[in-house]
């Protein structure tokens, strides 16, 4: 069922009537996991159905709290009986926002989730990325771009670690995981809601739009002839992180001003990607601000 | 089969004739899941036969590699015929040490393995962890304590970090996962076996001797009144790192010289541990090393 903006004198404010708590106001819960609705939603598990339907998914509450900040995103919210007991406030901010909030089965969320133990909610949002000339208007002075990252986790992660690192924005180029993937959006922690991402650029394309726009642009890579501790990072940059496996291709590492490995004390042969990256963003974003 | 250091003349140098490419000298592949050996190694995927056996399993090629580095602990090696031709040094390596080999076919390595996609090698190596004293003897510059970080990827990745930041230890207070837990070896990528290790003391007895060896104790926690920015990290330190779902408890914050957090300049809520973990020891290695 569908809570809209109408409630009733006497009734909770995010839909649910308080004279008989547990019942949502004028109609039932969602069990039929064959319905049109969770199929419908179900299918944006799947990237060619993302991209058809230009919808993702977005599961558990933190991911739904930063979608829900933005104006228009989330399309639909799903919800279980008893994560609605647990975030009440998700509820009343999406049901302000005129968003369908349907109340659904274990069964239906089981549906819906791609967790082992899934939270009870997930919204169906509209794609948010941009593309790359929107992303680097402004006056960027870090930007991440993951260069044929192949494993969602790690791009996530890679996107978090850039938001909290205060990047501009983030530049997923061809060959790179679909950031709506469900364990990219979950890795990212709502990051991806937070800064503006592209996708699809070519790394050329992007190594371009980057340099034209002032910033310096570093490749990451563990064959760099430069470490971390002896380039100077106060000014504009721009970071090339790889693939997890086979790092960057010549060519990538051809395009970049620099190439720059993070110095390796120990015995260890070289770090994940995505603790490599925030190692250089954080680097990045100390060398800008502290002088 | 076993492959002892016996070999004819004649024969393929890591014990496959090479007259007869594709069998071994003396024997035939493991092929029965449910054979004792196979068996005895399958029960290492568990904690408690770990315990009780006081030996664990590291899978793939680069653990594997590792572990033969370290004399004495490698055990017993399973190896798929496939993985013999692709990585021939480390059957070599393994012959001259007197570790038995064995060829499993397929069915066995996935009984053995832990993976999706099993890359054909898993060693029974012996415990590696060292009494806490061990760990720390000598003069430790950088030390990182994980208290009650429960899951294994987690732990392994801050491991790798460490490994590379050049940290002289790993302490993993009790209630923290077993270092032995396949995710864990596996997230580490050999990392297990490059640093001192020691499990099961209390955060309270770690903190004291740390202290006592001269180092500053520092929490990592979000809600630190420092920054890593604004803090002298050139002296020895220990950094003791949280669990990923609720940080350091109040008593732990108690015990530690300092509460120092990853600045987030972002809109992210946090950074996930291992991410922040790499950040501060690579500030630490960073403030050590660079003048």
């Amino acid at each position: 069922m569908t809570v809209g903006p109408l409630l009733f004198k006497g009734c909770h404010p995010y839909g649910r009537c308080s004279h008989d708590w547990g019942m949502w106001m004028g109609g039932s819960e969602l069990t039929n996991v064959r319905s049109p609705r969770v199929k419908a939603a179900r299918r944006l598990t799947k990237r060619a159905f993302r991209e058809q339907d230009r919808k993702f998914l977005a599961e558990g509450p933190q991911a739904v709290r930063e979608a829900l900040k933005l104006d228009g995103v989330t399309l639909e919210l799903f919800s279980t009986a008893e994560a609605e007991l647990r975030h009440p406030e998700l509820i009343t901010q999406a049901t302000l926002q005129g968003v369908p909030v349907h109340r659904a089965s274990g069964e239906v969320m089981s549906e819906l989730s791609q967790t082992v133990t899934p939270q009870g909610l997930v919204a169906v949002c509209g794609l948010v990325h941009v593309p790359l000339e929107q992303a680097l208007s402004g006056q960027p002075r870090l930007v991440a771009v993951l260069a044929h990252v192949r494993d969602p986790g790690n791009a996530g992660t890679v996107m978090r670690a850039a938001d909290a690192a205060g990047a501009d924005a983030v530049v997923l180029t061809d060959a790179s995981v679909d950031p709506y993937n469900g364990k990219c959006v979950r890795a990212s922690a709502g990051s991806l809601f937070h800064l503006p991402v592209t996708i699809g650029a070519p790394v050329g394309a992007a190594v371009r739009q980057l340099r034209e726009r002032g910033l310096r642009v570093l490749a990451a890579d563990g064959a760099g002839k430069h470490t971390l501790d002896d380039v100077d990072l106060a000014g504009p940059t721009a970071w090339i992180f790889g693939n997890e496996a086979w790092g960057l291709p010549e060519e990538i590492l051809a395009e970049a001003d620099d190439v720059v490995r993070v110095p390796i004390y120990g015995q260890a042969e070289s770090l994940n990607l995505a603790t490599a990256a925030a190692v250089c963003l954080y680097s990045s974003a100390r060398a800008q601000r502290v002088p």
